[in-house]
């Protein structure tokens, strides 16, 4: 096809009108269909039902190290618990907190403690003249966002490139200026363009000498085993853990992981691996939080896993589950779109999103127009701190949770609605 | 037996002499027994295996409004598990938040959140100027103070009377202080002393009209079902959420409650009852916080205790397990030092604690040598603010989790060291 920009007005009027019919037939057919958020289907935990039955009355009930799972104890969770999330993301287990079903409030206890207490020992960031500063790679996860802006603190967009967020503005950042307390990252299939950070990214991370000595990275490692394809066809991230060791930087980062989208979404075991010095600060306040989370359901993980090779092998499960869908969206968007000059979009290799960019101007138009038709999409601006995507460009497509045949329709919706809002754009309506 | 007050010098010095030998007697046994916390024994937990069976994979996962428990959503938590915990305490299911396994991070994430952001729109608490402040009824719950102080919350002693905290004394200074902002209640079986406050007690909280229109009430109604005896053997507590209502002061309370001590310790569920515009203050910050509670662990307490009568029998049978365990500590306490005059006890009719009174300056010393001797009891002090006993007289004594046999001992190295101390004291040694 013409590419959208070299056609005429009246080529432009008459695809405008095309399309509005299309779009037209398109409600018509009343689809209701929730593509908001990264959820995984009833398929992929239809596949994890065996959990629900480890840790039954017919197992036994004690930890590794000789703990009761259903009585109080054990703040920092379970030895197997720490040592398959461990292997999961390449730490020794002693370095792993493990708590309870999501890893989401473990980011946002220890940014509201960071503001009340102070990281470590360094002065409360409620304390300090002048805001406390965040770095976002941007597109990126709305509900990182939401934790910082909630807590007042300043977020910066960092541009992402393909090999992850662009680390010359990062370091300048990190370097210069003593209220920059903190990053955002999703290291491996970022949220939402799928990036992996390239091992020099991964490498300068590690070697940050932050002017802020609470300065840390919040390495939210969501989707380290969350491959579409085999092994020839996947990405792989550095360790930030073995980087930072080498670099003699133990206490620069936060680790982040869960279950969330390997076992349950609602239901999984999450925590976080960090320096000694880092844990124990955790730990300071955990120990007035909680007397300790959910060891059984630890356990339950333990045993249905058994270890990290049980989740790997459950992963390609997902996997084959998944890939059909983004397959099936990318061709679409393959097909409708490609040589239009209208959009671009990624082709992860993992992770849970496909992330579109429209031209200028458009995201939000389209996401309406979409929602209009019974297709809700992430908000536009989502992907931005304050919701706020300066181009109005970015939208972030969540392909795991509908039906193959409902996605088709929402697909082919979507690739409608962005040449309908396009051609809107270039005839300036 | 001889009040100890009334012994000459010299009985003192005799007893004294026989109590060391006794003590090194004990000694020499190499006991080895905590004591120190409300822990559900082995055998409480036992009788409720049947959980880990409940929402198996041959159960379906779906709950009384839709939602595959397994999935994220519900924020709020499931309507069954809002009703199973609200039938339990009396308050209408839409009251309910239904969150993770421990209401202690509930009742955090509020005072911390009331620092952060304030109550329901009012002043964060960090800006304003001067200290803070919660009353504090003494003997009470340390996780409490605990809570408190790390928040930099400034706390006073209330003395509890044998119908709940001192009323006027609460009045006086919910009235004339506007930086009093809380108050943390335990109002059935109190930790440690079992005290269920009166119909008057709970009457007069319900209809305090606050210096400060963000004071509120902590009520941590842990042992609302932790009967020791059968019916006309119990105490029984008015409904805050009823007679706040009655005083048109609907805002004024959170209640807590929790399955820790009804099903696992480790792995129950927890909620907090609460107006709709509390709830709404709540709920703000959770939706930053997490995408949604462990649904499934809430589904398995509701198929598995049914309902709350489901939950009242299986207490039935806690209390057949604990009785003894409480009557034997009595029985050892009665038969030793009735009469004695260096110490008072509580005999509660439920909860997980009996409250002991040693003479004054006496309770630290009598912990030691306890823990000399290989049992260790809660730390003296443990049960006010700031681990200070102004009296040094409260030991917190926790009969559930030990074996019968090892309690019994464990009752009688107290009743030997109690003796010892005392005599110590009144010898000016």
């Amino acid at each position: 096809m013409k590419p959208y920009q070299e056609m005429s007005k009246s080529e432009l009027e008459a695809a405008f009108e095309q399309l509005e019919n299309e779009f037209e037939e398109f409600c018509a057919r009343g689809l209701k269909l929730d593509m908001s958020r990264g959820k995984p289907s009833s398929e992929q935990m239809d596949i994890c039902m065996g959990l629900l039955d480890a840790a039954s009355s017919r197992d036994h009930y004690i930890s590794a190290n000789g703990m009761d799972c259903r009585n109080y104890g054990a703040l920092t969770g379970i030895p197997e618990a720490k040592k398959l999330l461990g292997d999961l993301i390449g730490v020794p287990e002693e370095m792993m907190i493990v708590m309870g079903n999501a890893s989401l409030p473990i980011m946002y206890d220890m940014v509201a403690h960071s503001v009340l207490h102070g990281v470590c020992g360094s002065t409360p960031w409620m304390k300090l003249e002048g805001k406390v500063k965040f770095l976002c790679p941007v597109p990126g996860y709305d509900r990182h966002f939401a934790i910082t802006e909630f807590h007042g603190i300043e977020m910066i967009n960092i541009p992402m490139t393909p090999d992850g967020p662009d680390m010359d503005l990062v370091e300048k950042y990190v370097y210069e200026d003593d209220m920059v307390k903190g990053i955002w990252c999703v290291p491996q299939y970022s949220n939402p363009q799928g990036i992996t950070y390239s091992d020099e990214t991964v490498r300068r991370f590690a070697s940050l000498k932050p002017a802020a000595e609470d300065f840390r990275i919040y390495w939210d490692n969501a989707y380290a085993v969350h491959h579409l394809y085999d092994k020839k066809n996947r990405d792989s991230l550095l360790n930030i853990y073995e980087e930072c060791e080498k670099q003699g930087n133990p206490d620069l980062f936060f680790e982040f992981c869960s279950t969330s989208k390997i076992s349950f979404a609602g239901a999984g075991i999450a925590g976080v691996a960090s320096s000694r010095k880092n844990r124990e600060w955790i730990q300071s306040y955990m120990t007035i939080q909680i007397i300790s989370y959910d060891k059984l359901n630890q356990l339950r993980h333990a045993y249905y896993f058994k270890n990290s090779y049980g989740i790997r092998l459950h992963m390609k499960k997902h996997a084959e589950i998944i890939r059909p869908k983004f397959q099936k969206v990318l061709e679409i968007l393959d097909r409708e779109l490609t040589g239009l000059g209208i959009g671009e979009w990624t082709n992860p290799k993992g992770g849970y999103f496909i992330s579109f960019e429209a031209l200028e101007g458009c995201a939000r138009k389209i996401v309406g127009r979409c929602k209009e038709a019974g297709v809700t999409l992430t908000g536009a601006g989502a992907t931005f701190p304050y919701k706020k995507d300066p181009k109005d460009s970015n939208i972030r497509i969540a392909p795991t949770y509908p039906e193959l045949d409902e996605l088709q329709e929402a697909a082919e919706l979507f690739c409608l609605v962005v040449k309908l809002v396009s051609v809107e754009k270039l005839l300036g309506k």
